[in-house]
């Protein structure tokens, strides 16, 4: 082999090697939706939704509500937010019910405008995250500079006392969605928490050609679901069980998750949400009476739609 | 006057002085109970009442059956629990009825188990007040250190919340009387802070025997009543109104504090209070009935008994 012949063979491979890297940053080898169903061991083109109640922890209502529905097997997946002031009781109930399949809604906002939380962690360690009265903030500006580091310190606290109380999480989300669609830098404090606590972070590809970052972040050892339903307000409430049997009939193989919210529509939960109606008491209770209808099981059953949860999800990762 | 005259009169005047130091130690210048009736200008002999809720900002049901009972009438003093969830609704509440007598209902413990609250301060400022999970404790152990220098943090931090989110307190107390049943240390932080922000503090003559650094460590400028009355755990459901109704007829001369719990015995309040009937839901419920009840109006248009409030007392203490 001539000294030439072997240049040219390294340059080959150097080419080669260039551009797997640029595939890979293109198409980062993540658990793919075809991989995901095939590692849960269904054929290929099977449906399969986790049905996921968010907010648990933020009232009473919701709680209640979100546990009846666990109980009746309407919905498989919830998850709880730390800083809220019922966490507490559905820390209780996680602790008493090991099976179910309960994440953590790292949260680092506070919604609502006559009920509010602020931060687990010390308040002076996370300035940037508080408002003037050392709440969470109600919501960012544009542009609003949120410091990672702070967001970091925030979610270590809130994991550490889920754990402290004995919740075992399966997996972590982000409330509001601000740990996903805030750029790279919020994100990828999400998913080092995430890899520390060995714990999969709901995301979806449907996320990616918005927020490109998120593809690039992930790695291969990291879980991505299909796809997401959540129903918005644009949608009427006449149209509320509409909407969610035309997403069930028209879904696509894979696996997806129905972000819903729960909730009983009483005193408590009229009050803490009556600023606005947007996931306000009238819609949690709309979303519990859909997702516990005869009419929703039944779509399952006419749809062949399965159902599967973060720790069947956690199980095959764990194996590969 | 020989040498020995003006020494005489010198030790005449300086024994007079020792004993005038001795009487104030043992009987110190507090506005006395026939001074605050007559300061406010009530013949000698009124009886006069704060009806006055505690614990609002605890639950929504709590700040629901409060502001009822306030618009009727019914009770007209409360005060407000500043770390606690729903703190923002009754500030808003408070901000817009500006003439409302409300005080802050100083709080430093978290007496429920699953609805729980946490320090306004930074929670590293605090520590001696904090569980392992970071909420205030639940209750204190007998002989518990708790650190004077650390509540005083606290409550300066809980009454700079309050005035930051627009109410003007007009007295200040404290959640089961933790401040004031706890020893010297602690009621002196109290009765500092007050002085600080120029606020009355809830000290009736009753406690006095059983706690007698409260009487060494008030001064002349101090506001003290002269009785409160509160229903405890003996009187069973049924003799709720029997209790009150036995209070008001037999009330002594002077201001007497009623201390009562008003709330609507729903979903919510039922959840928070669930772990012991005590304080509970329908505890609050029967408070609510009776006070706003016209058996309650009727009595005390009978018995000749005057409603005041701690602006009432507030404005004599300023005059004086």
């Amino acid at each position: 082999m001539s000294y030439c012949n072997r240049l040219d063979e390294r340059d080959t491979f150097t080419y080669a090697l260039v551009l797997l890297g640029y595939c890979l940053f293109l198409f980062p080898v993540t658990v793919s939706a075809q991989t995901l169903a095939d590692g849960l061991g269904y054929p290929s083109g099977t449906k399969l939704i986790i049905v996921h109640a968010d907010d648990l922890g933020e009232t009473h209502a919701v709680n209640a509500a979100a546990i009846k529905a666990l109980e009746r097997g309407s919905i498989n997946s919830a998850s709880l937010m730390v800083p809220c002031p019922w966490f507490p009781e559905i820390a209780d109930y996680a602790t008493s019910h090991p099976d179910v399949d309960f994440g953590l809604h790292l949260t680092v906002t506070s919604e609502r405008v006559y009920y509010r939380w602020g931060p687990v962690a010390d308040a002076d360690k996370v300035p940037s995250l508080l408002d003037k009265y050392r709440f969470f903030y109600h919501d960012w500006e544009h542009n609003q500079h949120i410091n990672p580091k702070e967001v970091e310190i925030e979610l270590h606290a809130q994991i550490e006392r889920a754990l402290a109380m004995g919740v075992r999480p399966t997996h972590l989300d982000s409330h509001q969605y601000r740990l996903i669609m805030n750029g790279k830098e919020l994100f990828d404090v999400l998913l080092r928490v995430a890899h520390e606590y060995k714990l999969p972070v709901f995301v979806t590809r449907d996320w990616f050609a918005d927020h490109p970052y998120l593809q690039q972040s992930l790695g291969p050892g990291d879980i991505v679901l299909d796809h997401t339903v959540t129903i918005g307000p644009e949608v009427p409430a006449e149209k509320w069980a509409e909407f969610y049997i035309l997403e069930l009939k028209n879904l696509k193989p894979g696996v997806t998750e129905f972000v819903i919210h729960p909730g009983f529509d009483d005193e408590e939960l009229r009050a803490a949400t009556r600023e606005r109606s947007t996931w306000g008491s009238a819609w949690r209770q709309r979303d519990f009476d859909f997702f516990t209808s005869d009419q929703f099981r039944q779509i399952l059953l006419q749809e062949n739609i399965k159902l599967i949860t973060w720790r069947d999800l956690a199980k095959m990762a764990a194996r590969k």
